[in-house]
């Protein structure tokens, strides 16, 4: 017996005997509700084999099934037993029609609710109303029972982010969130987003993979002291110091008791984002449901924080095109290459680079059919030779103390097919699309996302994934509310907000495309246009995109005029940082078409 | 002291001495939230003077306002008297301002709990709940007691839609509706919508401006006969033997009373049409709360009432051909012409159609500035005559027996500027971009939206309007639930439904632009789309567009290409139907560019 079908065995006991349940759902979520969590809350994947960013299981007593999202259609079939879990596609498959085969009338279905929102509670009862079954927060966790192996929380040091990048000071930024508190008419926000507190205290820390954020809870008072919920023993000095005027650091365990214990105040917590367990344990005429009120003001960056940027995708810029220039070389030469080597390879350029902390996420290094694979990772067992023509898809990114990074491209290895040109230039015409068009004051992503597919779309074609999304200064490379894609949105775009632009194309089985540069919304100062206050992208990404999988006669000449335009400008950016080599090998890339 | 001003203080005196509160919050609507009303149902044109089909009043002791949308701003301005209403445009104006200017804490505000929905109740409520006012529903609506000359209700007969036309039988409908009422597990549905209820028993009236809708309401129960409350003066035998296996005649003023003897069964409201009132009387653990079973239906045509689209559209295309044709020799003879006059000729092109029974809408025929106000009607004080150079925008509509039309064209007198030649082209770029484009299945309005706006943004240019509206079949003009919008929407475009195609640019105190064709979403039969399900748009209506205001130089190939082939379908189409004049006029308007 495989070790996910006894832990899923183990799983059904526990929840009979124990729950006195029929059913449970296990979000891929932590209590952060964040896309990395830390090893010992990867409760999904323990359970499950499922390695995925998002996602979730019901485990009933007869069926059980997985359930994801287009990044992950096949990766899930790699990594799930399909004989313990049937795994269903949202939105594509019907929720529905799994509850209906699978439920009694009656059931009762069980959640922890730590690992849940106000939102995913009220849209699973609603779901679970129709088949009569109750939705019923768990008393605890099985798996947090089963799980005897489990890693220990991790315990790195934390450390104080700059003033020097962070433009802001912890005052200044208090004085903020302490006037939307006024605003909603709270008296306390509790606080379980680490990016929010990160950016709040000017901390960072090492405890989540790619995103130098700290394992912690904070509490965020309008009138009196912080309170921040940490393992102590992560605190040094200088921090202690430094925070002394705005934060009393308690010990995490600690938490829900001083939760539980607020009374007579008037509570903010986020329906997107606070544990179900807080409104559980508030009086209900506390509370006030508003957004975080950091997300607005840390997605709008400050001057301090666009310079970082750019300086970042600079030094970005300088690694990525090393390594293209190295690749090519390589190939030339035969080298014996794969997709692990690839990764490794262009690690080695970026930590060339200052300020350098690691990479922003798992590269995506996807050779051939791997690359049809969204949110590929390559694996010893998956790592795949460069043999024969085909495609590299390549998506990475660097932190940087000065900011965070976030690149695809595209390498041909060989001869591209013209089938490969054809949507790699479709592919480019909608990147070029969302990079040149201006949009008044008041535009969301949402309406701006058909740009990016409309080329797909004439030739029947699409992407199942979103065309961007937020990315944060030396923290998440995925951060909301702004974001690019299908899906309906209300946040308007603003000045200072970034985001990616990063349309693709994916045959399984036998390629995958994308093409990504990070934008800045910027207001336009484009004379002629007078009557309204007009904005639009300004490209921070600064590395060649491959002419090779160009069919130039697809592209319209103000279109052409873009690519040029923008080849020339990486050029001038970034030879002054180049050596000889990688410098004739750029001049040649960006070559105007 | 003017006549509205005699009113609103008869309103606040009311309101004082007989409600007892501080405010109340006068819609435009009418109990059925339609956007035509019924003359009696007028309330918000008696009491402030506009006569806009959306928008609403506050009256408060002190203050009083009258929020509008962009549609309105020109035409608010013209219509209601500044020194009694404050004149708001949403959402550009934020609705907390004037209340916070103008609240008082405490304050008790009214609303007539017929003429509001539970959306709209709870919307203003969580409004009002940040000044500490209450939002209560009044016992009786001011203007219902104050308004003593008030028009009767309509008393025309009612007559049925022959199912040659509709293309379903009433039975065929209702075992439709009755299995949506099955899957939401509701016994019987509150029917407010005259659409509705026109749709589903096959019938018409002549109640409404411009719609042929019935003054009535219907209960509809799943496993009984329905209900119509109605006027019965307005049945005819034939009418009442078409219906009596199905339907109950019941008089239309006992629709509260049977509405609120409603008991121990499940009853399907829709949150965004059924009176708040129905609500109010009905015991709230038996109350679904759905959309309308017969929108999603009725939304996408049959293959009946789309032959009969099509025949209403060429017919409408001959009316306004010979329209065009004639105003172009009118012009070149001098003739003196103005707004009216223009409306009046057209009509008589339309009456010469068969199975005409009258307009759609209210033409509207905008002569130069009177063209930038979006939704104008030309009345004999703003008509305006047609002198020097100039644009003439006209939109206009017909009701046929087999279909409905809404077209707009723009006519340039004299000779254009290059500026509105510049403009009209961006206009017809957007709208081609629409009429083209593609799109995978489950794609909805909003998603499309920016293709229409994308040339005018290109130029710092955009329109207070949404790009396409829904259109029944000989029914309203305006349906849902589709649409096309920067507003988000969550309604996929499917294969059978039918919406307008209107990107437009409007210059205030100078000219208006507008391309308005209806079109049809269709399943595409491109043989080269094998990855995704698409459905493209086939445009309806078929007449010139003028091709003196286009810049031929800014239109690309494809564009260029869609022109000609419009052009060349509306020529064949057209030219069996049209005398020798005309057809000499349309083979010349239609020449290649």
């Amino acid at each position: 017996m495989s070790i996910y079908h006894q832990r899923l065995q183990q799983f059904r006991t526990f929840l009979r005997e124990r729950l006195a349940a029929q059913g449970f759902i296990i979000p891929r979520a932590d209590v952060y509700q964040n896309e990395y969590v830390v090893p010992a809350d990867e409760r999904l994947n323990w359970l499950t084999g499922f390695t995925g960013s998002a996602g979730y299981a019901v485990i009933l007593p007869e069926a059980a099934a997985l359930f994801i999202d287009g990044r992950y259609t096949l990766q899930a079939k790699q990594e799930v037993d399909s004989a313990l879990y049937q795994v269903f596609q949202i939105p594509e498959f019907d929720l529905k029609i799994f509850f209906e085969r699978s439920f009694q009338s009656g059931d009762k279905i069980c959640f922890d609710p730590w690992l849940m929102t106000k939102n995913d509670v009220e849209r699973w009862t609603k779901v679970l109303e129709n088949f009569n079954a109750e939705f019923v927060p768990a008393s605890e966790n099985p798996i947090d029972v089963l799980w005897h192996d489990r890693p220990h929380r991790p315990l790195d040091a934390i450390f104080s982010y700059s003033e020097i990048y962070a433009g802001l000071s912890v005052h200044n930024k208090l004085d903020l969130i302490i006037e939307k508190l006024q605003q909603f008419g709270a008296d306390v926000f509790v606080c379980n987003a680490p990016e929010s507190i990160c950016w709040l205290f000017n901390i960072r820390g090492k405890d989540f993979p790619f995103s130098p954020l700290i394992d912690c809870f904070a509490l965020i008072y309008r009138s009196s002291k912080s309170e921040i919920f940490i393992d102590t023993r992560k605190l040094t000095p200088e921090i202690k110091a430094a925070l002394e005027p705005y934060v009393t650091f308690r010990e995490y365990g600690s938490f829900s008791e001083h939760l539980q214990n607020i009374k007579d105040i008037k509570v903010l917590l986020d329906p997107t984002r606070a544990p179900f367990w807080a409104m559980m344990h508030l009086d209900k005429t506390s509370v006030i449901w508003a957004p975080d009120p950091c997300l607005s003001i840390k997605a709008i960056k400050n001057s301090t924080e666009i310079s970082g940027m750019r300086l970042a995708h600079v030094k970005d810029g300088v690694a990525v095109t090393k390594f293209l220039a190295w690749l090519e070389q390589a190939l030339a030469n035969n080298e014996v290459l794969d997709e692990l080597s690839l990764v490794a390879r262009l690690e080695t350029f970026r930590e060339e680079q200052d300020q350098y902390q690691g990479p922003s996420f798992s590269t995506i290094a996807g050779v051939a059919e791997n690359g049809a694979i969204v949110h590929y990772r390559p694996t010893p067992e998956s790592n795949k030779k460069i043999q024969g023509d085909c495609l590299i898809l390549l998506d990475s990114g660097g932190q940087y103390l000065d900011g965070t990074t976030d690149i695809t491209r595209v390498i041909p290895v060989g001869i591209p097919t013209e089938e490969q040109r054809d949507r790699f230039t479709r592919v480019l015409k909608g990147h070029i699309a969302i990079a040149t068009t201006p949009f008044p004051k008041g535009t969301t992503g949402s309406q701006l996302d058909v740009l990016a597919r409309r080329p797909l779309w004439q030739a029947g074609l699409d992407y199942d994934h979103g065309t961007g999304h937020g990315v944060g200064c030396f923290l998440s490379v995925h951060e909301g509310p702004q974001r690019i894609g299908k899906s309906p949105s209300t946040v308007a775009l603003i000045p200072g907000m970034i985001l990616s632009n990063e349309p693709g194309y994916y045959l399984e089985g036998q390629y995958g495309i994308r093409i990504e540069n990070l934008v800045l919304v910027q207001p336009t100062n484009e004379p002629t246009y007078q009557e309204r206050p007009m904005f639009c992208f300004e490209t921070l990404t600064m590395a060649p995109i491959n002419t090779r999988l160009i069919v130039t006669e697809m592209l319209t000449a103000p279109e052409r005029q873009w690519l040029n335009d923008y080849h020339a400008q990486v050029r001038e950016t970034l030879l002054p940082h180049l050596d000889t080599e990688t410098a004739a090998w750029l001049i040649e890339a960006t070559e105007e078409i």
